[in-house]
């Protein structure tokens, strides 16, 4: 099967920094990480990062000083790593008040989706990593305040990598999720399969996708979806591409799958339209045609985007 | 880069069972078939699973009459999907009673991992899927009693595949876990590295490994666990194939990597030594002969074992 792998890294991807796995268990180094002036804070509300005004698409990076008090306070924050020396963390603060002067100069909280769809616009991926890195991890620790083994309250350890349940009888250690998805194009006979879910975003189509479950490989994963949302029998499976998907936690694992037939039979639970499509239509959606085939395809920042672009302009 | 794929299904994959997804939802249908008279139950006691005598490692299934009083007292228990029409389910049984009829004629509990090992030896891997499917789940089940948000207690719901939060208040959804985990060859002029964990039996040595985190690529992740563990940077990576790995739920997703140094630098936190080695002694040490080259390889059930067999025997 002739197909061009994306030469780029996919929004999401590519982050600059160092993770520093060796350091986060070094409660004396992240103390003093925290309180250095090179320092730089991401600023979350809501999971929604606070970003400048001016250039746009640019985290308005806070220190120290500006949310010391919120960390005396309690709020959530994690270690994302260095770069250069210098350390990045991302912390949640409250409700946004508009009277937090280093907050109203500095700029607004975004949206993180609208963030990236402009970021793979634009090529440049690398913020868009940080910002990712640090929305999956907040939500993670804020949503993981009780053990669920016992219901005692856990507590955050390893900058943000671990919460302990604080029962000493249970003690239980609990890991960030990431939570592998396959995204998948069926390929029969010169055309592709896209779909639509009821939930997207009118007339727009992508490729067929779902979790994967405990027990199944990511080929068994890539075989069952397709059976189950359209009905397709499917003989090799082949691996793209991968990226973090922070929505909240997700590893979208892209494929491509050789259909054995292209009789379509819809699990209307799952899916509302499905259909075979070929290249040039996808290359006319793609390029902004989208008059002339009445579907438009997801935004550059996914996946499937990139999975239809690499195999759309394939030989 | 010349790689034989493996050919045959990893051990933990290629379950013969339909998930059926589209029925766990309905819980009249999945009430029936629990009591149904050709359904199976695969039993376990302390996440070891129930397993004939004889012959060996083939699962002593019990049906809805051995187990009636445990469902009825609660045992906690999934489904795990449907062939030919036969349902298999998943139950976990309190401590074993020995006096327990059904229990002591059928045969006796085993452990996962010894299980896989025969299964891999004999290329009997159907089974061991089951056992795995059910493994992971039930342990999920047994180990998300209370909700992590609130604290509340959960219920399990969709046959063993949700556990909602029975404060209505709250009313989070939670989903089973699976872990992805790369693990990689890195390659560098012919040769391969392998190295031990301080907690590996004798003498063993392995492909390096390590859990995937929020916001990183497969790719990513794989160039971040060589440079941590053994200071490699990596060129290209190239994704070989995956396996489902039941202890508890992970998903272990296999690479090689284009090692761009063979200049090793331990983290002795994580590995105890690593070192490169040649195909010839790899195919060696496949072949039983340890003596000669003084390590051991993992067995046949992992997935480090197949990528060493298909590198170490291809051109």
């Amino acid at each position: 099967m002739d197909f061009i792998r994306p030469d780029t890294a996919a929004v999401f991807s590519g982050s600059p920094l160092d993770r520093a796995d060796e350091k986060r268990a070094d409660a004396d180094w992240i103390r003093g990480k925290i309180r250095e002036k090179t320092t730089r804070f991401i600023a979350y509300c809501g999971l929604r990062p606070l970003m400048r005004r001016d250039p746009p698409y640019a985290i308005a990076y806070l220190s120290f000083g500006d949310i010391a008090a919120d960390i005396e306070g309690g709020a959530v924050w994690v270690f994302l790593g260095l770069k250069k020396g210098r350390a990045y963390f991302a912390i949640s603060l409250p409700a946004a008040d508009p009277e937090h002067p280093p907050l109203h100069k500095a700029g607004e909280f975004q949206d993180v989706r609208a963030i990236a769809i402009q970021a793979a616009g634009l090529g440049k991926g690398t913020e868009a990593a940080m910002i990712g890195q640090g929305k999956s991890l907040l939500d993670w620790n804020t949503r993981r305040k009780f053990c669920s083994v016992c219901g005692a309250e856990c507590e955050m350890a390893r900058a943000g990598y671990l919460r302990r349940c604080t029962n000493g009888t249970c003690a239980a250690e609990h890991f960030p999720r990431t939570d592998p998805v396959v995204i998948m194009l069926a390929l029969h006979e010169g055309r592709c399969l896209i779909g639509r879910q009821p939930k997207f975003i009118e007339d727009v189509y992508s490729a067929l996708a779902g979790f994967m479950e405990p027990g199944e490989s990511i080929e068994e994963a890539v075989r069952r979806e397709l059976l189950e949302e359209a009905g397709i029998p499917v003989g090799r499976v082949s691996y793209v591409e991968s990226q973090p998907w922070p929505f909240p936690s997700s590893l979208m694992i892209g494929c491509i799958a050789e259909a054995l037939s292209d009789k379509i039979k819809l699990d209307e639970n799952e899916l509302e339209h499905a259909f075979w499509v070929e290249k040039a239509a996808i290359r006319d959606v793609l390029g902004g045609d989208r008059e002339r085939h009445g579907f438009k395809l997801p935004p550059k920042m996914a996946i499937a985007n990139r999975l239809l672009t690499a195999w759309a302009f394939s030989d």
